[in-house]
């Protein structure tokens, strides 16, 4: 079995067992008692913390270990707004966060505080000037991960931390995907991490609040963790998760161009070799060893079957893959495919032999599940009944879209009409078609409207009723990669109306 | 070393170590993913589960693992208040309740909320028609421990389960202490407890909400562990701690019997052994390896350092020994002497040597500490000044006052003036003499206190200026040991006058 989700969590460290296993002998006891297996308890969880802390560039004392990343983060948003309670009640996310931070937020509304989503471009990735933008006189708090957990995009973490401190509000940095490859420059005010994500054990967390940013625990009381993570400390996981961290960011300047080097070919490969796939994402400014593509016609959780048979494990984003059926927050705020995505990280050794198999095997999976689906065949598909060349065919489009976006301006709604387009067709919505995918889940939604488009006159206009929440996303980003015009969607007596105009 | 204190966390067990080593190599994986790596680490979790549930008597889908037990606490309580709101606000738990309870009815009463306190004997059980007392119509939370984590006193936690499901109230059981030594009987609707007290290792607590129980949980969603436990599961040590549940419990039949028998041991030649010592909490229903002693004159964290030179780890409630300066709340909550407090817990396994070489060392510790403090030597001191016997005169008095008390009606409030006394005296509370103890912290008001009692009359007064918490906790127990009348206490200029009649 070849693991490639490291993004996920991340097989066990040899170091971190080595550390895990030294300190099960002396890390049961309490750090809080005087006597000798108390005093021994203190000193591994001091030195844990005084390595953790050199990882991360800060102070010991403003570190503490939580049992996860999760807890991490809603301790530290909790306690960093209830620390500003007086400055006021609004908070600034991006709408790409780990839906730890979102749920952080939802809470925080729910008890009556406010929030904004920064949006981000279609690389996933948002703009100093949009927080700045998004920053009030009453906002207590804003958080941005160092990158993004889903596609890889590396944020401008350093000028949104400018921008912040210019306007006196703390910002929390969620540095989990990041942390294993070094610091996160600029002048954060608090940072969260995850021992699991970078081999270390699952089980500890990292919280660290900069001396001078006001913080106000939440919850009830609790000495242990300068009263920042009530329960008692998991002593020997935590002195396996700042041994691993150490190793691994000494490793990381190595493994960093290695895992560079195998993701650029899966990026540039996958299109090649797979006709109608989007690789998501920012193609420079991102992680090293994670990449993420979508495959059009394609369900995601058949396609991690397949793979998962041909001895992969990945991951997806796709709303199939998801108990609510609803697609990734993330894909949706960039506004790109959502069906049959794929996201390849890279644990730290992969071997290039395993990454030439992956690519071996993915384009017949994909061929198979599309087939299990009747989905049109491949190629640019201007008139969809008719058969295309698979290979000759490939799309070169979708990288350079990419490419192209990276660093625009962002596009903060996905699904949303066209507004040009729109108005221009608002007197003449009337379809020459419309198609039934009511109860159907993505990818059928979409590949009834392809199956469907070449049947009318350009300049006609298809509507697909859906009641999946992925079409939404689907039906815009399969118009852009087709070139068809995506007219925007209308309420229907059932479901959702998703009107197309044919264009070619 | 001899460690005496698995009450604070016990030895890791070797079934522990051996699940947790085991589980490494697995257990790092999502558990929520479908892949292979995701299906295995899911199957350690659902077998920990089972296997938790078999130890606790409950469903598995009634248990969720959470990072700690004070964590499984602090989330019980906030959810199943929560889960009844509509009911009410009002909580009522137990004086003697763990920290993390008692904590999380600050939380409770800061948000708004409304709780109370039962009071214990003497020996510090709480009992059942006192919960009914306390219950009311806007009651939707009791919580009571199964037995007391400091002096090891047994609850009766089945009739006051009883009691709150007359009505119609859910018990919250923190069963930390007792649950190695087999399942919580009774009708109870939730219960909580934590791996690192029974040898699991540290990193995990149980949270088990009976099916039927409304239950809302709070803080930020989270899909894993019902949503009632934020974060990525600690697998490893999970299935460690459910191993090691399953393994201690099955050992507890011998082990109890035996750890009782050197207890009981402890209990009887303690106060043959020490001079001025009183042994608290319940004799007979209590916890078998736990016992806990206070010593007059002593001062405990020199006693405890004393024994730490001499090899044994054990604990302490004085308030010498708290970084709030406070004596333990249980002691408070019982009446009970806190000076010179000696907690003994033994872990599985402890041999009679052991304990032997422990009460071969403790009167010399404690006469050293009592000599470096100038304490009056032991004995039933009718007037200070004259030395007596040491031996001949060892107090009887201790345990058998436990005895008397146990079940007895529930004394609320220590440190009060006792009523009557009071009132005759209070037409006379003129002292002949004033003592300043001002800025000295216990053992030494009340040292101050028996080296003069010899100076003044019978029936005469004697008042002692103190600003030290625990003398309000301490001279009405001293006068109880040294059969004085303790007046009350009084406002004075600075601190507090406490008043003492000489009878004898």
């Amino acid at each position: 079995m070849v693991y490639f989700d490291s993004a996920s969590s991340a097989p066990l460290h040899p170091v971190a067992r080595q550390a895990l296993v030294a300190s099960l002998d002396e890390g049961w006891a309490d750090p809080a008692r005087l006597y000798r297996e108390g005093r021994r308890a203190r000193l591994l969880l001091d030195a844990a913390r005084e390595a953790a802390a050199e990882a991360v560039g800060c102070r010991p004392d403003e570190l503490v270990f939580t049992p996860s990343g999760t807890r991490a983060v809603h301790s530290g948003v909790a306690g960093a707004l209830a620390g500003r309670r007086r400055t006021g009640r609004h908070l600034v996310v991006s709408a790409v966060e780990h839906s730890s931070v979102l749920h952080a937020a939802e809470t925080h509304r729910a008890a009556g505080g406010e929030s904004d989503e920064v949006a981000v471009d279609r690389a996933g990735r948002v703009d100093a000037p949009a927080y700045a933008a998004a920053l009030r006189p009453d906002t207590a708090l804003a958080c941005l991960q160092s990158a993004n957990h889903e596609v890889g995009t590396e944020q401008p973490v350093a000028e949104v931390a400018r921008v912040c401190a210019g306007a006196g509000v703390p910002l929390l940095v969620d540095a989990a995907q990041s942390l294993p490859w070094g610091r996160v420059e600029g002048d954060w005010s608090l940072l969260t991490a995850s021992a699991h994500k970078w081999g270390g054990p699952p089980g500890a967390g990292l919280l660290v609040v900069r001396k001078g940013v006001r913080f106000a625990a939440q919850g009830p009381a609790d000495e242990r963790e300068s009263g920042r993570a009530p329960g008692f400390e998991n002593i020997p996981v935590i002195v396996a998760a700042a041994a691993s961290l150490r190793a691994v960011q000494q490793e990381a300047a190595e493994e960093r161009e290695r895992l560079r080097g195998l993701v650029d070919r899966i990026r540039r490969r996958v299109p090649e070799l797979v006709p109608d796939v989007e690789v998501v994402g920012d193609p420079v400014r991102r992680l090293p060893h994670l990449v993420t593509f979508s495959c059009l016609y394609v369900d995601g959780e058949t396609l991690l079957h397949e793979l998962d048979r041909a001895g992969f494990s990945v991951s997806s984003g796709s709303s199939c893959t998801s108990s609510t059926l609803t697609p990734s927050h993330v894909l949706k705020a960039m506004g790109v495919l959502s069906e049959g995505n794929v996201r390849v990280s890279l644990p730290s050794g992969t071997r290039e032999e395993d990454v030439e198999r992956f690519l071996a095997v993915l384009p017949e999976a994909v061929r198979g599940v599309r087939e299990q689906l009747g989905a049109p065949s491949g190629g640019p598909v201007a008139v969809a009944a008719a058969p295309a060349a698979e290979a000759a065919a490939a799309e070169p489009e979708a990288e350079p879209r990419a490419d192209a976006d990276t660093g625009a301006d962002a596009e903060p709604e996905a699904g949303g009409a066209e507004p040009g387009a729109g108005a221009d067709a608002r007197g003449d919505e009337t379809p020459a078609l419309t198609v039934d995918s009511l109860g159907k889940r993505c990818p059928v939604p979409v590949i009834e409207l392809a199956k469907v488009i070449g049947d009318i006159g350009i300049g006609e206009i298809v509507a697909v009723l859906s009641d999946d929440e992925a079409a939404r996303l689907d039906f815009p980003a399969w118009c852009a990669m087709r070139d068809q015009e995506y007219v925007g969607e209308r309420p229907a007596d059932r479901g959702t109306a998703y009107l197309v105009r044919r264009r070619s």
